[in-house]
């Protein structure tokens, strides 16, 4: 219980189910006179809203955030500032089919377990929709981070079994990332990938995928011995999201197989770099704690659940069904996953940055 | 700051260095009425500590736990649990390599720019001695769900290149690990990592490998929506242990190249069997929240960063300079990750069990 | 900051000014299938209302709730309930006065020093407008508590000199509560009362009083050792209410002129009874946890701040001027508290009987 | 449960009962670089230990803490410090007598009633013995606030009816408060209280009082809206000590009697002062933020419950019985409370010190 808020100094507590009225966000922690408006939250949260592509699921939601406290004269106050995004595109349709059955891949079992009934209208608190309020939140957070010159951009290395190729994540941005429907940066991969994403649509199925996230210009210092280490409070942001089944940092999965002669990052100093690694491997955190290098955590996301195809389920009396969900849905979660990705990251870096602050300035 | 604790209703505060007087951990919010005595602590600390394998570092300690307060007549009172576990084998020596020169790998250097000096006697607060207190308050909660029938086993699964090759995780016993000293029950494959491992220690090198961990017997229905997903507070439990670089739950990074129709578990249903998934690949948990089925968690381990191999650093004057760690080191922390992997997940299940318990129950 | 939160996991988390679009709550962590309709926030909400009576500003506000998440089928589900509370009555007004002044009593001076610019518009953040968002969190705990047969009701127990004469406040209902505008249930003193706050209205000025809150049938057990005694729990929770100037718990303050021999409560017990006290001194709470007897609580509240009278006060350049408050104002702030403090002891009630049900039951 | 920790960013959590090992606490977010010795830890748990002189208990405890980490070259490191205070003057003696008897006035009771058992010698957790760990911890806050100029004076205001006269709390000094043994400045007064405590012991009986407590020196700005005001987060670290019956700021209950043309504390300003207010009725804190005049706080403490006189009570079976106190106790706990009331004021400032920093600076 009380699993609906996240960070300790920045913040946020969400509400909010995908067919009901709408989405809530309050964020507590916000600094004082960070300049903000509907602007600073629309261009994220139109990265990430339904129908934006063919490649997306074709539900339309325009999500326009209402700001209903804590901004007076188009700046932060350093009150809560809650967010409320309503949901527009609720088409009244026949539930009975999903409201007894349980959807393969999908939390309809675990919240009917837990809770001994559950709202069954569209996956309800359990949906996806939710993300809208981690964005709109994150968006702020981004304001603040940029105001200490910290940047964090993600994007799509791996859908199905075809890889990006970037030799440099440090490198890539936003404008990169937006200039094609996948969000690859790699331009030959991405036609790739979507020829792949429209195929698996075309049979009615869906695919996995992986997000690169990257944060640059992080100063040295943040992140906390010995629980809330940068890396443990990134794995618990990126982690909470739907679908995620892995998180990486560095070196990653890959580290089970090198040496400690070949991970280990050497240090080296210049007058004009001053201290840093050679290489990345530690992915910019060491015991924990930001070592000024970019943070390169990667993300695993399985593939949409709901399919078209027929298959096996049981219904809430144990009785063995047979099921195909209609409705809308996204081939490949990857492309809006994105701006998902980021603002967990976000929130995560203001939290510790006021954390920081608070100890160590 | 307050980065010490952990939990919320089932919550651990530890503090303590390598080489200072000893670790003390405080177990708070354990239910009263459960039979503790030093065995069932020192169970579980022997196999995490040094000297124990050839395999492992050749440092001593004992790890004898003194229990200052929360139990009475052999029973936990239901008032905080504070255990000291003293550090005996603090030999006297020379840190003034260290201390003004930056470890590869290790925190050395983020803790000096994160709080301006640092206590440079064999890691401080970074060394991975502190983990002993995980352990110490892990067997705590290995007896409070023991009560509820829930167990939970590790054992390696990959060192370097070589993969154990288990069918059913989820049929591995603490005897089948502890049968061999690099703790994998695939014996065959354990005889090549112990020799790996061996090859390495030659090399004045390192390696890394991966530890897989499995909770049988959970109940349906544990683990909060949104932030607070169990698979989330999983991922900050693992990933806030020293050298973890990658997390993974289920099918893991391996659902990146799968499609929905091959990732989706489908449910059944027998009179035996109650509701069931046909296969595992969500590891346990749907929407944050557990299935009833084994909860499988991959943690992925770097190479040790201490090597006797010569490596360029650079001090705190940021002059570059040559290092080679001194003292006793594993040359794979494989063997005794094993304990404290288990130790965050079962730290991690008993939170949301009594977290379960308040609202569901 | 992140002080919009209260409680561990029966939690609210506000936002919401006086003079923007609404207030909203997010309750985290009720249990699943309480059934919860309009009918009983509204209940309430309409006792705190303004407007109500006429020794009660005359300012408008109907607070009609809206629920935007959380209840389904006319039960709560598990998942957060988000909240709405719209504000209607938002006369556009000449804040040019206020803008720069700094209100004696008020929070202006303090949050302008704090976050360098605020929301001055009719107290913006630090207005007890917000505690409309805790009235309508506390009446779902009240149903929470209902079904463990837990009551609260509260009381004017003094206003000025005046002090109401009531010698077993466990036997006060909220029917006797309720049958004056002043509620207090001591009809003689409520009409002299009454009278007293016309006169201080018609001088322009503003007076102070105390609300008894009494929460019966408790069960022995809440309450933890040691911060989160449920009398500190309780106090955090009465004292965050704007006004309040004091907290009591039992005898109070009188027990600073007591004899141990004459404070200490005898047990004694009868088949009947079970173990009791004779007296209750204590006020429900030994060492902090409840002990079966009625938990008695008294809360100070100061006059209220905003009076018609000319007061010195200075602006924002630290010119000394001269200022008188206008608008619509409460002459007496006791009448409209009892519901605020009511809903305080619920909030605390709920989230302690979820803590004891997580270790002790 | 969880209820031994207190605080967000500089926070403790503690252990220990009355007739184990020891006591330990450990604080957690403590600023790097802060000077502290033993010396600075003993002076206050000198003030506060027993025995001091002839109107305390006469149990023995020297109080020597041991710094178990956290502190490297003399100063903090700024990672967690535990603080362990040994139990020496542990007498074996017969329990049997309480051991199923419950004390009146004590949490015998409460705690047996919600733990099913208890650890019978001393009280076990439910012991003041406990405020050992507040007081050590304390006096690092005390160091801490000490950098910003921050100043906490408690001293003893009233024991009875005997009442001190203290004309401006700000202006005592501990040198002022610590020149008479039952720590009153007002000499004339103290005497009368000493005659006091001295006459209730030879009655076998005990007295109460209140505790007055001044911070000084408070920079504007600490205390967050809403439900982290200032006076809320010192009202639950006061009410949270054992003993404590009331919390009262500025005016206190005295609120009640008055108009707010006279509560009301009017704002002025010259060069020199800056902005002030002419009175003190808010106690330093508007709107539940720090005002920069003095926090002006009251505790009320009920007598020792602990007599030597014959009370009536019942056993654990429910039986009545005669039960007369023995062992050590103090006929007045004010004396003693006084660093103990220092400690939480204290640590409550250190902890919204960091939160303003982290937001607001």
């Amino acid at each position: 219980m009380s699993g609906n808020s996240l960070g300790q100094l920045f913040k946020i507590t969400t509400a909010g189910e995908s067919h009901g009225p709408g989405n809530v966000v309050i964020v507590d922690g916000c600094p004082p006179g960070i300049e903000l408006d509907m602007s600073d939250l629309q261009r994220d949260l139109d990265r990430r809203k339904p129908g934006q592509s063919r490649i997306t699921t074709q539900r339309k939601e325009d999500d326009q955030p209402q700001i209903l406290s804590g901004v007076f004269d188009g700046k932060t106050t350093g009150t809560a500032i809650a967010i409320l995004i309503p949901n527009l595109d609720q088409r009244p349709r026949d539930y009975s089919e999903i409201a007894n059955q349980f959807r393969p891949g999908h939390a309809d079992y675990t919240y009917w377990a837990k809770y001994g009934f559950r709202d069954y209208r569209g996956g309800g608190r359990a949906s996806a929709r939710e993300t809208v309020s981690r964005v709109a939140a994150g968006a702020i957070a981004r304001k603040l981070l940029a105001k200490h010159g910290i940047n964090v951009v993600g994007y799509v290395s791996r859908i199905g079994s075809i890889h990006s190729e970037i030799a440099q994540p440090e490198k890539i941005t936003h404008d990169m990332v937006e200039s094609n429907i996948v969000r690859c940066p790699d331009h030959k991969k991405a036609e790739e990938m979507i020829q792949l994403i429209d195929q698996v649509r075309r049979e009615k199925d869906s695919i996995g995928g992986t997000c690169t996230l990257v944060a640059s210009n992080v100063p040295t210092g943040l992140g906390e011995p010995v629980f809330d280490r940068l890396k443990a409070d990134l794995a618990k942001a990126i982690m909470s999201i739907p679908a995620v089944t892995a998180f990486e940092v560095g070196s990653g999965t890959g580290a089970a197989g090198m040496k400690g002669s070949e991970h280990n990052d050497l240090f080296f100093s210049t007058p004009e770099s001053g201290i840093q690694t050679m290489t990345n491997h530690h992915g910019g955190m060491l015991g924990g704690i930001s070592s000024g290098m970019p943070i390169i955590i990667k993300a695993t996301v399985k593939p949409t659940s709901s399919i078209a195809k027929e298959q096996k389920t049981v219904d809430i009396n144990g009785e063995n069904r047979t099921l195909s969900t209609k409705g809308r849905h996204d081939p490949c979660l990857l492309p809006r996953f994105v701006p998902v990705g980021e603002a967990m990251i976000l929130l995560c870096l203001a939290d510790h940055l006021l954390r920081w602050k608070a100890q160590c300035q």
